[in-house]
């Protein structure tokens, strides 16, 4: 099944089931009424959740409304723990080449991971607020477990029985900063900005034989400014989610809801599929080229990043969003509204409904 | 006004007020039912909180307890973000030092601080379970501020204003995995386990002229095993709180119920006042006699952290905790509770009823 959360001026939102397609959607509400508290009693209500999800794909629902018009949230909007990892070799290998840092200890036998910030995560279509182009304004696309609570200790056999639900993020990075945060060893910090999320979230068996030992075996698209950038297989991952949840739950328990990213995107054959963030592509021309001559982004660029099925159907719908800089007067929240009614410059980009995040307080 | 959080089955708690000498305590549920809800709304509960405390304190109050009588989680059980700094220059210098560490960039004029994991904070009689002594256990002596909502950009001089809340903290740290993760560049995260909390948080204001600068300026009071360990005096921070705050809110907002831990407090002169972390002593030990002697906790050992004011009195009450090994088969929560039925082991060496968190789910 498929699960959006909808919003309605709370931090949670509102818990929907939407259709296979992508074109239906309805409030589980009488169900549970968020999906946090759907992974905190996932044996309990997902049996009524998925069947819901039939009686929606078989049309046999009242209530129905079409997902367009409804303004979604990230399917968490705030997450107790977001636990992000580095787990495309390609990627790490590379970038330690060229910015000629030391290799991890371990690195492809110990996953690299980073505690991010949950408390204020970015639905699909919200624009991303940040202070200054000069801080490298960098997307990196990447697939999300979602898992209900994890207990210390869980192996990584345990752990994928964890895993409930799956997304794709875009996990903004600000690539000025980030030498500086992995410089000091205490991690990411000022150089990763607030994540966004797929629409909608889907139970692993929405993939069939695509999710298999633990990880998603289809390629993510990429587009910046309309304009294909990469489509890397997230099946090259160094390390399955399984083994990723073992990692983060070694000395510590994993709430009910805990995020847990793949890192971005990377394929070996990087030249011939593209990248999912512009700093791989930056190494890849100064290794190539001897200088890198892709930029990183403006403010009023935008990314696309969606996942296809074998029928070429979208499975958690596109993230389509614009960066913009944040109004600190106004509080960031507000500002691209404001953006938007002065100037008009989103607003003429803006593909959907969904993405009439204004609205919100 | 002093605030604490009372076990009831849900994982908020309920809020309540404690008089100045922490002997008495009021539900505040008819104001706000959370500490988390009374901080996104603090301009408007604060007064009415502050009301039912200057009663409860003049003994007007009916329904007020002995809050020895009641169970405390951590005043914030959960938090959206826990940002731990390492503000107090002495020790990370010593560190460096000890441990060949390359000197983060800036680092007396740029603040370091990790993202750690907020979804399960421990009460300050709550019992740290662990899955081996050879992690190295450690504890860590701290302050840490509560703010209310901290837009991105907010300067040190405005962040000082979104200081709500102040307490002690114990910041359990597994040495044995530190340096893996510091090498990373990823962060503390194996290495640092959930963190523990003082049994009362309390307004700045109660601190009187203790609380200056953005400091709170007297010592941390640290025992091991009832052994004074150490009495460094607080005010030695190398950065303030509200610059803490402007690092960390640079490229984000900090949501309401952020928590900003100063990092283990440490003096100069800290062969005489001791230390609040024992790799520090045994950093101490390594350079002045060639090795280090004192160990890392065994199971069973108990951490006290306390800060008295200028006449004695407890401000924030007692951390006063032990280390017990976690059981992966009942799940951590529930496996010192199984100890202190089978063993007896616990139940003797604790001094009080708050500590009985084992009544929680």
């Amino acid at each position: 099944m498929k699960l959006a959360t909808v919003r309605d001026g709370t931090p949670d939102g509102v818990l929907h089931i939407v259709s296979r397609d992508l074109t239906r959607s309805v409030a589980a509400t009488e169900i549970v009424p968020t999906l946090q508290a759907a992974l905190e009693q996932w044996d309990r209500v997902a049996p009524l959740l998925q069947r819901l999800s039939d009686a929606l794909n078989e049309g046999h629902v009242a209530g129905a409304v079409a997902l367009g018009t409804l303004n979604l949230a990230a399917p968490l909007p705030r997450a107790w723990q977001w636990l992000d990892a580095s787990a495309f070799h390609s990627h790490g290998d590379l970038l330690e080449k060229v910015f000629g840092l030391a290799p991890p200890p371990d690195k492809h036998s110990v996953p690299l991971m980073y505690q991010g910030a949950g408390d204020e995560l970015l639905g699909a279509n919200d624009d991303v607020p940040l202070p200054a182009e000069e801080d490298g304004m960098d997307f990196e696309a990447e697939v999300v477990a979602f898992v209900d609570r994890v207990p210390m200790g869980t192996s990584a056999a345990q752990a994928e029985g964890h895993i409930r639900l799956l997304t794709i993020a875009n996990d903004t990075s600000l690539r000025a900063l980030a030498a500086k945060d992995l410089k000091t060893g205490f991690g990411f910090l000022q150089s990763k900005a607030a994540t966004s999320f797929g629409p909608v979230a889907v139970t692993p068996d929405e993939l069939g034989e695509a999710w298999r030992d633990g990880r998603v075996h289809l390629p993510l698209h990429v587009h910046w400014n309309g304009v294909e950038f990469g489509r890397p297989n997230c099946s090259a991952m160094g390390f399955s989610f399984g083994e990723l949840i073992e990692h983060a739950a070694r000395t510590r328990n994993l709430a009910a809801g805990t995020l847990i990213g793949s890192g971005t995107v990377s394929n070996e054959n990087f030249r011939e599929v593209g990248s999912a963030c512009i700093v791989e592509r930056r190494a890849i021309e100064l290794v190539d080229e001897g200088q890198s001559r892709t930029g990183f982004m403006k403010f009023g660029d935008r990314v696309r990043i969606e996942m296809l099925d074998a029928h070429g159907q979208s499975i958690f719908g596109a993230i389509d969003q614009a960066y913009v800089q944040a109004n600190f007067q106004l509080g960031h929240r507000r500002a691209w509204t404001t953006r938007s009614i002065l100037h008009g410059t989103l607003s003429k980009a803006r593909g959907n409904r969904r993405g009439q995040g204004g609205k919100q307080p």
